[in-house]
């Protein structure tokens, strides 16, 4: 999507300098635009860690491209296959808990696998980690696609009056690639022409809402506007809101959604209010195994700091404010779980589907 | 309630020097605790403007205050009435919309109309806020007292086992003078002995909760446990909420109740998981002209930059941060309404009641 007038991905290779990974420093936004070169496999590994780069589609972009260059790394090392395994086992502990990144080492593997040493390593690899993101992107794009009709459906009704969209959390670009799960039926739409408004919750500890949501759709130029996450309801209530669309981490075979932690509040609220609730996600994040997201789903509790102290901007640079009392403890869950039956539908690079076990294998088994 | 072991009120006359009046600087809160002589009736003024007291209750008291303080300023102005009024303008211009001033300043008018110039103004006001604020006190007390047998009920129900309550803003003592309304009950359960812990909701935009509720639970040695709002709703889920006790700033005959936003969000969230979930309030509270929350009640928009920044503590100074990208707008509804339906009962310095109509006239006729 756009960034100042000109097309960005959260991830690119430079074509003229096949040694080297563009990103977009997502730490420092929205406060400050920096895009860093990952020219060693090291450099990825950071990257990940740090949270230069997060979202769990772009870890996998990510990692993909790592195993790229650990290819280019290891090709000279004598034993190629020990080295690459080695490589492998370093990238998999940055984010232990990342399916993708899983997904992501075990498809580069796979791709390399076969290779004779003294063939071109690197570009067998480096086209492997190219398909890799152009799929990841390809499926948020079709994602996007299955939604654009849902949203120029209320634009219809509304007469072309701005269709109001609440989103929680960051399921945009700058997690995907591009385009994004929940935002891509916006971005498409948005291109289109269909008036549109976006309500994005700060999405408290970490505010990635208010941080990348809103960058994102401001940098594109689609109208938006930030709130606490105490404010959806109210909006509900009033008919200030068309319909809500998020991302999810994980889905169950039935339908019910663990995404950021905070998502089943306005679930509940949508579903008081008579207002559609949409889920958009790849189908590779449904779990077969699982059919009760509260029973089996289990939620990350992440470091308490993140709900004590906040990051923000003040005095030209990044600062942490600490924001209750210093011996008052603190916990942090970081995603609930909204059950099926508050879900108007799932928004899939497949189309859409009830949020049922028979409507979700129905639609997989469609093709 | 007691900080560092002492009793504090959020406000106290000072017996020994009856020209002045000591608050606490909430505005400070938790990081320092200062605590602020008024000696002119223009500091007063200035206290509430400012925010360094807040809350409706305690802004009546320091109104009621300030008006003795008016009428120790205006004895020697030749004409006492006319002083007197100008000083009550000035006063109600502090909040114009807090309903408590308004009261505060007529009920202290009222005491002090008849008052014949030679005789001892000064002692008359300073009686009637003496009055006015242990009225306050002695409501927030009933209401503790009111509220109470429910917490020791599902603590018998627990075996002993600690009972947790929710609660969202601060409707304490800070808020109140003394006791709270949501944590009356919650104070006195604390004191007889038994057995408790509070979930205190953050309460974006302002964090009147990580700011100010853990700060009193925290000194007045009751465990707590601050909590994102995002987290209420998986917290009930996985049954670790047992009960919700939130404020009211206006109830509407039927029931429904307007309180800091959020709230409807975690009423919800109770009713879904079949969780008690209360409102503690004054009956002074209930406006007989609304039978509406929704329609009726008009919600404060406030200024933008409350979301935008957040304050904290850091460098040994509060500091405001930015938590947004600079273009962003956002906008800030202070309050919610909770419709009757959702709420299981309010608890008042008369008793506990249902939220419908009936039942709360049942109750203010009951004596």
């Amino acid at each position: 999507m756009k960034v100042r007038d000109r097309h960005y991905t959260a991830i690119w290779s430079d074509k003229d300098h096949i040694g080297s990974v563009n990103v977009i420093d997502q730490k420092k936004l929205p406060f400050s635009f920096e895009i860093i070169s990952l020219t060693r496999f090291e450099d990825f590994c950071i990257a990940i860690e740090d949270m230069t780069v997060r979202g769990a589609p772009l870890i996998g972009i990510t990692a993909a491209y790592a195993m790229y260059m650990a290819c280019r790394e290891c090709k000279d090392s004598g034993d190629f296959k020990t080295c690459l395994k080695e490589y492998a086992n370093r990238l998999q502990e940055t984010r232990p808990t990342a399916v993708n990144l899983f997904h992501a080492i075990q498809y580069m593997l796979e791709a390399v696998k076969n290779i004779q040493i003294g063939s071109d390593q690197e570009k067998t690899a480096f086209d492997a980690a190219e398909k890799y993101f152009v799929h990841e992107v390809d499926c948020c794009r079709k994602i996007g696609e299955a939604g654009l009709p849902l949203i120029e459906k209320i634009s219809a009704e509304k007469g072309g009056e701005a269709v109001n969209i609440l989103t929680h959390c960051n399921a945009g670009w700058l997690a995907c690639g591009d385009y994004g799960t929940a935002t891509a039926p916006i971005y498409l739409a948005h291109n289109k022409g269909i008036k549109l408004h976006v309500w994005v919750d700060e999405t408290r500890p970490r505010n990635q809402g208010s941080r990348l949501t809103a960058w994102e759709l401001g940098m594109h130029g689609v109208p938006h506007t930030v709130i606490a996450d105490n404010t959806g309801g109210h909006l509900m209530q009033h008919g200030m809101v068309d319909m809500v669309i998020v991302g999810s981490d994980r889905t169950t075979k039935n339908g019910d959604v663990a995404n950021k932690i905070g998502t089943y509040l306005k679930a509940l609220s949508a579903k008081d209010n008579n207002i559609p609730f949409y889920v958009a996600l790849p189908v590779s994040t449904i779990d077969f195994s699982l059919s009760d997201g509260i029973k089996e789903i289990p939620i990350e509790q992440r470091d308490a700091g993140e709900v004590r102290m906040i990051e923000g901007f003040a005095d030209n640079h990044l600062q942490q404010v600490l924001i209750l009392p210093e011996n008052s403890p603190a916990v942090n869950f970081g995603f609930d779980v909204t059950p099926a039956r508050l879900i108007t539908g799932l928004i899939t690079e497949r189309g859409i589907c009830a949020a049922d076990e028979k409507s979700i294998s129905g639609l997989l088994q469609s093709r």
